[in-house]
């Protein structure tokens, strides 16, 4: 149950999918020398492997614990967190005028991976807080960025994003929370239910961002506002003062990522919690959302993060664990399990899905650094509209993705893989909860469709179609592995029926349309990852040539590349099917027949 | 959390699909009347709804405890237990000559189906005996039959299955239980791991079938004998004696199964359990056996019935929960979510797969009962080699599928299914074991090609086939529903394409055969469930003229079988060009390069 950070593939993933050398050129980033970008993994890693992931097990079992309204975290967890914020990697990706390190997402994005895999419970901690940063940094008054920002940025206090309420999930326009004006302040009271990492003993204070309704305002999403809520209301000079009429009421027991504690939280029990508005009144779901993008793709990340620990833990078993004869000699003595063709089979799938989608997240992670940094506002523009484009394809198909290989590795332990001091049945468990957190997988496909394919009437996915199938042909006129050239072609044409279909679909009969959006998103996933590994597997073999290439590694890409185009890939012509003649089908039953 | 038996569905599996009517007039089913299968459906329905259903929450909860040697399970097991016995729901499908019923093997399936969807840990209890039985019944002596048998068939004392160790899981003839004659018994030493119910509070005797070597024999399965080892030696006039030496010495934590007790047991500590030979020395592996098909069968079942309790739970909360809009209205008030196309397509799909699997099993169930009574001798061996084929196919298939199903339930629930007390989450947990225990799927991906295809090079596939284009020539040929012909025609032929290159694939390089045994066999699958559900449409569609029927649930299984074909079936394509080209990649990474 050990973990060592995929250091050559985020390495390779980073150069050769998301540009970092590109980005490193952009204004403000002229840090992310290949040096720092190399040492920072590194220093990651081993911070990840030697702190976080000796805790992953224990965390799972003790779980976090509620009692009279103080939540003690598994042991190891503030002490490990004291060191994360110590060394700095609560900041890296924050901008320098906020006390953050200012380095490019893409870099961040490969440290989340570590630290999510390491310990995934853990990693929800600083995930949260970065939400909170976001929404200050942009949307917060320069006192609230004075008072709160720092903080949050350091990880000295930590953030909560407070939206859902029993009968407020997916539609967030349904909650009653109620913020009333008293003087410069406002009255909060209502309950919170699912808050991640709500109350705990790792912060000295914690930063609650929370939507409710002042008096008298539209219903639905229109009439929301956002309000800071500190656990411990704070001076003007920043000292912690009154605890704030808030609690922690329950904690939730969980499937999985059993160490982080979500909590059941009471605003306002005795006269209202004090609350600042964040922007003005009415504006909180607008607000909300500049930080969707992020934690939307932060919790893509999670999938691919949990797919390779499980990945490593089966790989590890399968070394191992010795098990029957092998198929291809005549040795009379059992053989480690790795050698049979059917295991074999499920790790070189689990390893083409994670590089596939260590490939799709540097990708949008670059175009993040793009959108935000590159001199040219077209080209901001135009990476901005790729990261709209994708997001929910990184969150809903990686962690769909992720599901899937966790499931695979807990396979391949046989028996041992359903006895959770194994260790792999956790992620199995932790897995599960990324697919329906921050926007389920079908409101990903929603969006995906409904906006992100409505808005433009397709021209953002034709456009990187466009891209996929620039690789393609050069593939094609290149001197070696153009065996990819035609599985990669067929699939990027499914994917461009498929898109036709469905942006006029969405136009004439929205019912239908949304009834393939699922589909549809799988299909981009799987087609998006499919061309990146084929990109991989062309950069790997330029790379072969050069000095001190580590062969094996490169000679892998393409393997693995080859692998996905023969095996995964084909998914492309069923899923692009069903999204052109499934529709009509999926609706046929009325809801009694049921 | 209820649970109802989804009787109409099952009696049409049994009509149309296992043809229960031509079964009855086998010789020795004529108890096998329309009226009685539905009255014991019914039956059993009210035992597993009434009885067993709301013990599946709670047994999980507390789990089986061990205490000084004994084993507590749930509360409500023994006495659920007791009354399963009571009413002769143990020995509805052995043979009358040994205490059973009698009763056709597809009728049995369709109430496992049920007691397994009620609380599938209970129901392994059952599960097991019935293989103690089936060893019993065909290798047991005269002796051995009186004195155990008609206890196991009422199910006074239940039965274990011994075969796995430490070092000797799917590699059975590694294991190291050694058996010393003395006298006229053998002395038992040795540990055994993984035994399900191998020790508890709801039978008076448990009779351990367990593997083990005696002295001086062949190195792997060749030298392993059977032994009937009880709890509690029994004397010639069935009277219970001393305690046997053996005991359970912990039991695992699980994933899932909580209620089931799975016992490490410790064979011998004091000078050896005294054990019964079965059959002769050396031939225990043959034995077991002749278990193996209804073991698999039963464990496929359980893919079936964990997907139609999540499903029910699943759809039930759909049409209950209230959240946003309907997409296809100007209503200004939330909806059940069940109104929304992504939920609905969940719905289908799991509805699609259950129905498949359903039918799946009925007609193997029904080619079980053909092989045992059928009376021309040539329709015995057709059916019986009809079941070999298709056995590791609903074994595999169908819990794999169920797994998914399981998922999408969870999916339903959005964040409520991540938690526990929802209880929608314990049947993901549950139904993980079915794809790992009684040979693991990838075991039964093998077994499939390197036995069940290899042995006549397909020949009996291809009948299989050939019984599939009679059917889409039928549906062709039709007045109505040709349109799911065309999409059935064009999986059958990638099934045949598949075929042909694995019957070459497996002669020539066994290795890459087996690296796409596991897409061949969810090939096998999705089209067979395919094929049934057309026919199942096809039904339907006569019975919907007749009086008295049920127009609603006969529209639906169209309905059921036009989604499959335009979702679910297409996968066939993509299944078959990784059969046919997808192995040299998969076997393309060196150990080394994982």
């Amino acid at each position: 149950m050990t973990y060592a950070a995929p250091l050559r593939d985020m390495i390779f993933a980073l150069e050769e999918i998301a540009g970092i050398g590109e980005i490193a050129a952009l204004p403000g980033y002229a840090d992310a020398t290949p040096d720092l970008v190399q040492s920072v993994l590194e220093e990651a890693g081993k911070f990840a492997a030697g702190v976080l992931a000796p805790l992953n097990r224990t965390s799972d079992q003790q779980g976090s614990q509620l009692q009279n309204g103080v939540v003690r975290t598994p042991d190891g967890f503030p002490d490990a967190y004291a060191q994360f914020v110590a060394a700095g990697w609560n900041s890296l990706q924050f901008d320098v005028e906020h006390g953050g390190q200012g380095l490019p997402w893409a870099l961040a994005a490969a440290i989340q991976e570590m630290v999510t895999s390491a310990c995934m419970a853990f990693s929800l901690c600083p995930l949260l807080t970065q939400g909170a940063v976001e929404l200050l940094a942009s949307h917060g008054s320069a006192a609230q960025k004075r008072t709160y920002l720092t903080k949050l940025v350091s990880g000295a206090w930590s953030g909560t994003m407070n939206l859902t309420e029993p009968q407020a999930g997916s539609d967030v326009g349904a909650l009653r929370a109620r913020a009333v004006k008293d003087g410069d302040v406002y009255r909060i009271t209502g309950q919170k239910i699912f808050i991640t990492f709500g109350e705990h003993d790792m912060a000295e204070n914690i930063v609650h961002m929370v939507l409710a309704r002042t008096p008298n305002v539209p219903p639905g999403v229109k009439g929301i506002s956002l309000f800071i809520v500190p656990k411990f209301q704070v001076g003007p000079d920043g000292t912690l003062r009154d605890r704030n009429d808030l609690r922690c009421v329950a904690l939730e027991h969980k499937l999985g990522i059993r160490g982080s504690p979500t909590a059941v939280m009471a605003y306002g029990d005795n006269g209202g919690a004090v609350g600042e508005l964040v922007g003005e009144e009415n504006r909180g779901i607008e607000y909300m959302f500049t930080m969707m993008n992020t934690a939307r793709l932060s919790v893509g990340i999670e999938g691919l993060a949990i797919a390779e620990r499980a990945y490593q833990q089966a790989r590890d078993y399968a070394r191992t664990r010795i098990q029957g004869r092998a198929v291809d000699g005549d040795s009379p003595s059992s053989v480690p399990i790795i050698r049979h063709p059917d295991v074999r089979r499920m790790l070189m799938t689990m390893r083409a899905q994670i590089e596939a989608m260590r490939a799709l997240v540097a990708f949008v992670a670059g175009s993040v650094d793009r959108a935000k940094r590159h001199p040219e506002s077209g080209e901001r523009a135009r990476n901005q509209s790729l990261v709209d484009l994708l997001t929910p394809v990184v969150k809903a198909w990686c962690t769909d993705t992720g599901c899937a290989a966790t499931s695979m590795a807990v396979q391949i332990h046989g028996g041992l893989g359903f006895i959770e001091s194994t260790g792999v049945a956790q992620h199995f468990r932790d897995a599960r909860i990324a697919p329906i957190y921050e926007g389920t997988n079908g409101i990903q496909a929603i969006d995906l469709v409904s906006r992100k394919l409505a808005r433009d009437d397709g021209a953002g996915m034709r456009d990187l179609i466009g891209a996929m199938k620039t690789t393609s042909e050069a593939i094609k006129s290149g001197s070696e592995g153009q065996f990819l050239a035609a599985p990669l072609n067929e699939a990027i044409q499914q994917l461009s029926i498929a898109t036709d279909s469905l942006v006029g679909a969405v136009k004439q009969d929205r019912m239908k349309a949304l009834a393939v959006a699922s589909p549809y998103l799988a299909l981009v996933g799987t087609v998006t990852g499919g061309w990146l590994l084929a990109k991989s597997a062309a950069a790997a073999r330029r790379r072969r040539s050069e000095a001190a290439a580590d062969g094996d590694y490169l000679a892998a890409k393409e393997s693995i590349a080859a692998f996905y185009a023969a095996n995964l890939l084909l998914q492309a012509g069923s899923l692009s099917a069903a999204v052109v003649s499934g529709g009509d089908s999926a609706l046929a039953l009325a809801e009694d027949q049921f």
